[in-house]
């Protein structure tokens, strides 16, 4: 049996969840690898932590510099999040001698190219499998499993607090903030949870597998973001009706021009025999497609305690593996970069476009608003309007691909017209699989 | 750069595949791995795979033995399935020297202890992913991903050929020969279908998914099997009406009593709102549950030229980096055998059941069977005779929890009724996910 020494900064939810996990699951994991994963320290402000989790004097400290200057340690777990001092840590850990896993995207995500740049001249490896999606596998199946494919495309439900809010408005009829609440009760959204309802914890995560899969340093700040806070009850209810469900989708595709891709997170309308549609409250599900194995899908939980903590352990064995076994370790870094790779502006991108309007109801509307969208080269693929005996009616179309600017530009003319009373909405569309 | 020379033993619908993809993808997997794949020897028995995959004499053979005995080829790529000369080839290959990459499920799951004991002591690799859903990581994730976790339960859809015959007969009204006929004609079934449809083929992969999941070496001769050539479309329209869907399910379950575990295949019912519900046609689909991660479901191509050349490249590629590394390598092997886990014999499972019986249509007769369940500790929980106006009349019933055993006993006595037409029938269900 060959002993790998970790120390734990931060035992909150996931730590907790790595303690208990090791702890309760030893046997097996030594039994099938023959590696004893001993936690040596760990640290967390919070000096409560210590009973919670039984830890001896020994073991617990306030002071996660302890655990950098540890000599024996091995691999450092990093689980207190955000930028600093993680990332301080982080750096300094590997100038330590110590390898590093991390569930930290939003670290990860905006400073990709150093993070990785300074693991290269350590010679250190990163485990950050827990960093997107919890326990599912992801981050280990486009870079090993994948690795003889062209990736083409990603679409992943990747925050499972937006899922949950977005099933709790379909399902139940809760307007958004409602939903909200309820999550928040539940303990599936923050106090503040601007992070993820405003899909930026998405494109944090959308930032890590897209520049994996396409072997690129992806910009985060070029990755447009846009939440679900936006989203009302009546559209879901019409895209229900329309066979259609709406998801908080990330999305990354190579586009058949060479050298560019688009990487987007937003509200995105699928249809329902799209098997994402089938993801419901707090899951995860990424549907990948490569150019060999053609389209996959790996569904499960994408965050708590202990399926984040499987992640971890996944990554702690590997690289554990590794150190056991002297195995020089530059061949599983990000080797040789595609650095051309550019991301599309949003205002460039086509898609098919779900579109709602508030107009009073009298003859001609409709045409005045069709007349402006076939001027900006917009075709229209249904239309739905129904009879409310209201003053105001809303009318709801279904576009064509259309060209992102046209839709924006539509709109802005449509928005001044007397006989619309709201500011138009839309949404855009991804049919295919 | 680093160079891994492969050589290839069978060239037909995979290992062209296998040709193809390095061909067109090595640029890709040198970018991200630094490695480059090179064939060196491809052979088969047939001469025209020389021109068809247009290879140069020095490279195409049609003896194998040239693979085995040429020095500098570092990993044997074995595809032509079946058991000799394929176990052959891989023991001589091993022993001289070279690590292997198979899709060979059927040699596998038969002499799994004796292949993996000889790679123990040679210290040679077997990679397998491919032999198990094709291009979907399966192995890699249960062997790696989910290394913290106890598995709990597998239950997977792993054979292609009989998910396209049940969707086809589902979804277009098809009876069981009309149906494999289609299949046959589209290249999902082979002439001699009896491995898939007998559900051998999914007996094999499940023998190596248990033997993983529960680190065992799983007797496959004590796994049971049942195909679907007895499934009637009637069944599946009735279950259907019900809310369930019928599926060739692989099952592998660890029983709450310890050191017991359920390894079996045969036609199940699983509830509509069970995930693997919407795995239609040639797909595979996985649920996967542990005791960290819950559950989880892996979705793709389970078969096909390019999506089983993905696993065997992703084999490859995990090889090459640990020979290239100069890994000792047992840590990878399957390192310390649960010995103790023993398959429960079917008679003795306890499962919910659907049970049809075909009877006249006559007062008392629903009685007589009733009777003889509820003697046999069999409690019903539903029931469907619709009026047909016919002398003879199906009855549907779903039972509560039961004893196989009691199934099969009570139906021995329900068939001796004279009031009972037909031999009765019974499709195990499994409700949990």
């Amino acid at each position: 049996m060959k002993e790998i020494k970790i120390g734990l900064i931060g035992a909150g939810t996931v730590g907790s969840g790595v303690v208990n996990l090791i702890r309760k699951n030893s046997g097996i994991i030594s039994n099938k690898t023959g590696i004893k994963i001993s936690i040596k320290k760990v640290a967390d402000t919070n000096q409560e932590v210590k009973n919670k989790l039984k830890l001896d004097d020994k073991i617990f400290t306030t002071n996660a510099e302890e655990i950098i200057e540890y000599k024996e340690i091995d691999i450092i777990v990093e689980l207190i999040g955000g930028i600093n001092p993680a990332k301080k840590y982080i750096i300094e850990g590997m100038k330590e001698g110590k390898h590093i896993v991390t569930a930290n995207k939003a670290l990860l995500s905006q400073y990709w190219e150093e993070i990785f740049s300074l693991a290269n001249k350590y010679n250190k490896l990163i485990g950050f499998e827990a960093s997107v999606a919890g326990g599912v596998p992801i981050i280990k199946s486009i870079r090993e499993a994948l690795i003889g494919n062209r990736i083409l495309k990603i679409y992943g439900i990747l925050n499972g607090t937006t899922n949950f809010i977005l099933t709790k408005m379909e399902e139940e009829g809760y307007e958004f903030k409602q939903a909200l609440e309820i999550a928040q009760k539940l303990g599936f959204a923050e106090k503040d949870p601007t992070y993820d309802i405003e899909g930026i914890d998405s494109a944090h995560k959308l930032q890590i597998l897209s520049s994996l899969a396409f072997n690129s340093n992806i910009d985060f700040k070029k990755i447009y973001y846009e939440g679900i806070s936006n989203i009302d009850l009546t559209d879901i209810l019409y895209v229900n009706n329309l066979g259609y469900k709406i998801k908080l989708l990330a999305i990354a595709k190579i586009d058949k021009e060479e050298g560019v891709c688009e990487c987007r997170v937003h509200p995105t309308i699928i249809p329902i025999a799209n098997p994402l549609s089938s993801v419901r409250k707090e899951y995860n599900g990424i549907l990948v497609e490569g150019d060999a194995v053609g389209v996959q899908i790996y569904y499960g939980k994408g965050a708590g305690s202990l399926p984040t903590a499987s992640a971890i352990v996944s990554d702690i064995v590997d690289i554990s593996n590794k150190i056991l076994t002297n195995q020089s370790l530059n061949t599983y870094q990000l080797y040789k970069k595609n650095n051309e790779l550019k991301i599309k502006e949003i205002k460039n991108i086509k898609c098919r476009y779900y579109l709602r309007f508030k107009t009073v109801d009298k003859p001609g509307v409709l045409a005045k608003i069709s007349n402006i969208l076939g001027q900006n080269n917009i075709s229209i693929s249904s239309v739905l309007q129904k009879e409310t005996g209201q003053k105001v009616v809303p009318i709801v179309m279904l576009t064509h691909l259309a060209l992102e600017n046209d839709i924006i530009n539509s709109l802005k003319l449509i928005d001044k017209l007397d006989v619309v009373k709201e500011k138009s909405k839309f949404i855009r569309i991804e049919d295919g699989i």
